[in-house]
């Protein structure tokens, strides 16, 4: 862990080694004390801050992705000169991010999400919540660009599917080349939506 | 497990059994002892068939579901009366399933391959080598549509991170709607390079 990242508080220590602990390697094979390890903090401290253990932690962890994940999404379609270049510029940070670190970091919630889905249905929920905010953000701007509401919702779903699938074959083919396809699919499905307007 | 297959031999009983339980919750969440305890079948026949324990049978149930869903794929695409309508048919017969497992069977080899691509190698070359066959028969029967194959490789890798994508979301969310949504995203996404061919 980075020099910078032992200065910040306990509690944002676990949370943070937790985050990149279950999206290398998922919920049951993360350990509390491996988190606690490499945090590192007092063992007890993790039931100081999250009496419910592992489960609440990892809930935590999974919404505190979701809202990192919104922030960079909005900070890059913002910076975009329109939203057809922003769903682009998205998809090209994702396959740099994947890269730049071999191949480990991809979505905050996928590995964990694929994982719990049919186990801990408290971390489905959370899931389900992360992955709706999202839709929610992509379908609004979308609506912002007068595309009807239910086809900025298809639309939105089918870019998020992109994305997703795009990252877990990223992450087994130790290659950007699917994120480059999903990306250039991404523009091609929104385009004619979004020129319409244009 | 249904009755039937219980008539299977001891090592087909322990593949059918890891395979479901790897794909619902997981590697690091199945024990070997809850397969042998499930198969049913006694916990030193499974060093027996495996003598690499756990990770040459994961091994093999990843190989396993990716020639089992190559079959699948097959079936559907030859009784389609063209490569569009039997590709909009695959997605279609994917939510069905993913509805009627009470979505818990989506892809036979995401969730293991999705937490296990930063951590176990040979799973992870395992998973990749399956990938890359869907990969191949998709590209090939585009190939034979008259698609260029530069093409047909980037249009098969966005229909794939498409229907992974929305297998994670439909078990998600618990709902079908996105693999509908990527159903029609792969289509239309497929429609102009098939039609230039028709």
């Amino acid at each position: 862990m980075p020099a910078a990242e032992t200065q910040l508080p306990t509690r944002d220590r676990i949370l943070f080694t937790s985050a990149e602990l279950f999206r290398r390697q998922g919920y049951a094979g993360t350990g509390l004390k491996q988190i606690t390890a490499q945090a590192p903090a007092p063992f007890g401290s993790l039931y100081h801050f999250w009496p419910g253990g592992k489960e609440e932690l990892a809930a935590e962890v999974i919404r505190t992705g979701g809202d990192f994940f919104l922030a960079l999404y909005r900070a890059i379609i913002d910076a975009a000169p329109d939203l057809l270049t922003g769903v682009g510029d998205f998809f090209t940070g994702a396959g740099e991010t994947v890269a730049a670190t071999d191949y480990q970091d991809a979505c905050p919630i996928a590995t964990v999400a694929g994982e719990i889905a049919s186990t801990h249905e408290p971390l489905r929920a959370a899931s389900a919540d992360v992955f709706e905010l999202w839709l929610g953000a992509l379908t609004e701007d979308l609506v912002t660009a007068e595309v009807p509401r239910a086809r900025a919702r298809e639309l939105s779903l089918s870019i998020l599917a992109l994305l997703e699938g795009a990252f877990l074959l990223c992450r087994t083919l130790r290659s950007t080349e699917p994120m480059t396809a999903a990306g250039a699919a991404a523009v091609a499905l929104l385009t004619p939506d979004l020129e319409a307007d244009a």
